[in-house]
């Protein structure tokens, strides 16, 4: 197969766990015998640095004529602590996420067996926990019409979702599921929320024609409590923007391994990847980063373009660093192993079991 | 003092939870010296059964002739499982708060050091946790105009929120902390909503009158995380209604006894206690519901009234017998004791230790 990928590395670490997913990917086209091209581009701070533009339209150029974006991180302290600054790292992300049209947020979580003691909660919760949530992106509060009276003392934001808006993400999540434990779980406030309702219809109808696929509904507030009580119990969640928002920000913390966590934002026509760790700029160039989430990401990446084989070899390849301890000092603080290492590590381990 | 009390029992174990409550309130008459008067009224499907009505107008008059309302809980699967049933239990405390004009919602959640094993968390993050949530419990999305279009293929909700709504809420919040670790944590959306950012205008602003009382802004996704990697760092939360309803219900079993937890629904004029368990139906009548929430309520009821020596002498007496296990088979699964033993054993436990 041949992919084109676009390569935003972005500020901080972004650079540099990005290079490591790129060898892991290198190594899977020799491994497999596949063809991919790599297209750097500015995004970020880095990107106003050298240009002015959070996005620059040669940016969004090499983002649309690649088959996926590999992203990397954003975010730069000298941004955040200037509260004039007109135009702001994030934007860029924003900005290509709605350019793209990037409506769904994907976030695997699993635990490691091996990395199960730094979870928060107990073993025996959390032991077995794999799951995936699918959140809606760009609709619902986050984006409905905000007012505000012209005294300042009444406000208001407008949650609204429409038919197709929820039809498309359903459709993702029952797809998901059919290579999973074949079990949605859709999370929302029906007995209160209009636009639940009309989640739970639309879901409810769509589900029909997925008759393997079991179909669970949970009140959000509910759910949050089963992400502590048993999270085993998920397989694929299905939520809205606002919820999906909370319930997936709680549910990257039960493993206890923040730093491993990849996620992918998909639209009709474009997908783009990347960890769900920050630009951690204070660690930029120190060969401190994890790059586990950058190149569990680049094993999304591929996933998504129907590379299953491969991004399993990716997968194991992880787990195998993870269970012989080569990983950075946020997983083990006794280690020697920097970026790099780690990042060759994985890449050399990627075999075709076949 | 003298204290008129209604008696709401309502469903399933409601009333002999509540009989627990009232003998620790006998209790508390004699040993400081008070007079309580209890009158007893019809609430949920015991209601229904008896009037057809699950708050009959007897009932909301006493509860309005009274100085507070403690309440049991409501429910029953005979309504529950009936699609068609045109009255519903669940109404009678709907209507309830809303006559009576109960805005805010407290819940406070503690760790008992004896029990601290029963939390889903590990010890070390779970210890020591203290705090109270305020929730706003009349307004926001749960109440906004809802709207679907004719052909049901657009659904929206109207958050809104006047800086009455806000600041009302507020002052309880910032009164509360004086009393306790002078800490309050505004959760909120205040990068993304309109609402929040009122939130966090109105209560900034009520902020500077409270000068010993440290506020602390949260977003709600990241309070989300927080509530399971270092729950200790809460003193006082204050949300709007959604938020306060996710987040209230994940407090709720971080500590792995959501049997014990008490609640208050205040407004200006009037305020009812009640466990937040449900009616627990199945247990009706066996002497085994778990009856510490109700008398933690009852608590929560007289301290509301200024007697603090005396809501002490029963939150001591409560640990008392949590530390002898003197408790129910919830919380010991070798428990030889009942509701109406653990009961009495409170009641005796109260004592003046002044
Ligand atoms: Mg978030
Ligand atoms: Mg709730």
């Amino acid at each position: 197969m041949n992919l084109k990928i676009a390569l935003l590395g972005g500020d901080g670490v972004g650079p540099e766990v990005l290079a490591q997913a790129v060898k892991c990917l290198q190594s899977v086209e020799v491994t497999f015998n596949h063809h991919f091209t790599f297209s750097p581009a500015l995004v970020g701070a880095t990107a106003i640095d050298q240009t002015g533009n959070p996005l620059p339209d040669e940016t969004l150029e090499i983002c649309k004529n690649s088959n996926a974006v590999l992203f990397g991180a954003i975010g730069d302290p000298k941004y955040d602590n200037d509260p004039i600054a007109k135009v702001r790292p994030e934007q860029g992300l924003l900005k290509l996420r709605k350019e793209l049209g990037l409506f769904s947020n994907i976030r695997p979580v699993r635990v490691y067996p091996s990395l199960i003691d730094r979870s928060p909660l107990k073993k025996e919760i959390i032991s077995g926990v794999d799951f995936t949530i699918y959140r809606e992106l760009t609709g619902g509060i986050y984006f409905g019409e905000k007012k505000l009276n012209e005294k300042g003392t009444v406000a208001s934001d407008l949650c609204e979702y429409s038919e197709k808006e929820i039809s498309r993400m359903a459709h993702l999540a029952f797809k998901a599921a059919k290579n999973r434990r074949k079990k949605v779980t859709l999370i929302d406030k029906a007995n209160v929320l209009e636009t639940s309702r009309l989640w739970r219809k639309v879901v409810t109808r769509i589900g029909e024609s997925y008759p393997e696929i079991e179909l669970d509904f949970l009140f959000v507030d509910n759910a949050a409590m089963q992400m502590i009580l048993n999270p085993a119990q998920f397989d694929v969640i299905l939520t809205n923007n606002m919820f999906g928002d909370i319930i997936s920000d709680e549910a990257s913390v039960i493993t206890g391994s923040i730093g491993l966590l990849a996620s992918a934002s998909v639209g009709t026509d474009f997908a783009m990847f990347e960890p769900i760790h920050g630009s951690y700029p204070q660690a930029t160039g120190l060969d401190i980063a994890n790059p586990i989430a950058a190149i569990l990401s680049a094993a999304m990446l591929i996933e998504h373009h129907g590379l299953n084989e491969e991004a399993q070899a990716i997968y194991m390849a992880v787990e195998n660093a993870i269970i012989n301890n080569v990983v950075t000092s946020d997983l083990n603080p006794d280690s020697r192993f920097g970026t790099d290492y780690v990042g060759n590590y994985i890449a050399n381990s990627i075999v075709d079991t076949d």
